[in-house]
């Protein structure tokens, strides 16, 4: 159940489009084919009040996290995070140039022993709970 | 001092109740007996821009995080997350039935020996620092 | 790279400028000249929906995470932190007064091997690169 978050400072709103942003980051996460693809979840959120620096008006930031279930490769963890990051750079090459732009973008693990999740069950888990099938969804995963 | 954060995708707005299901998650995390009841800082937040798996409209996600002192057993984390969960679910269920709603529900913790906390002082410990009595509840701990 | 994330209740909208906090929480962790000052990116966000203990309306909460690299001694984090929590407890002076506030402060490391950076490069840099000398700063560091 990947989550990812971006945070942006708000001068950047004339230079980058949330939306666009949410699902350039959000398909370069589903194309590197580590998740499935139903699970990710990103959304992008605008700063208001901020201070960058040396506070000057075109200092701008923008900070994204990916948080993800643990015991990936480090190989792995490098390519996911490089083709992520890859998305964002290019989605954000009209605010690098208009602003003075800092981009910062980590990978965090979830400690999945104290994790819960529930989903709503697909028609096919409804069809498979008719048929007395269906093993629990809800719970610690 | 509990923190719990709840995030929202906004097409659920309809289906929800933010202030009800911050207030049934406080509820439930005091009702544990794990916590101070005074301690816990409980918020929601709206996601106005964001993705879920193949962006239909449909989709949505809750995603709450509860972080707390680190030290605790497995088994009352196991209790906690349980009991916050459960009322998370049965908050959620109209938004379940609504929606194709991925709640995800994080317990963390927090490295207290760099955490620093201060309170307004209450009534009572005001007359204790008027008889001299008090020890200072500012800086780490 | 810095982070500074504030979270206030809307209730201590009357009592705190939110710009302010972030300029005093800002220049109080420049001050400490662990960072490079160019470096720093802090932000505040107000929360609306929010329970506070018991709820009631004079409850307030202020929270602070400052996520930076790991790797500084343990004396060196107690004293980043004990200066941006004084300079928040100075701020905030007149909000402790008004409401029943709860402030905590957490110093959180970031996960250096899975963090990506990029900033538009200043006219010194760009010159270089002219020159032929500049190193890459794009990727991971």
């Amino acid at each position: 159940m990947p989550h990812i978050i971006i945070e942006y400072s708000a001068n950047l709103r004339d230079a980058l489009d949330p939306a666009s942003l949410v699902e350039a980051t959000h398909r370069a996460a589903a194309q590197t084919g580590a998740f499935q693809p139903d699970a990710i979840r990103t959304r992008a959120v605008q700063r208001d009040v901020y201070r960058v620096a040396d506070g000057k008006p075109n200092r701008a930031f923008v900070h994204v996290v990916l948080r993800m279930r643990p015991g990936r490769e480090p190989e792995m963890k490098q390519a996911i995070g490089q083709a992520v990051f890859e998305a964002l750079c290019t989605e954000l090459a009209p605010a690098f140039d208009a602003y003075r732009l800092g981009l910062t973008f980590e990978l965090q693990e979830i400690d999945t022993r104290f994790r819960f999740m529930k989903d709503t069950p697909t028609a096919r888990q409804i069809g498979a709970v008719s048929a007395g099938k269906q093993e629990g969804k809800e719970g610690k995963s």
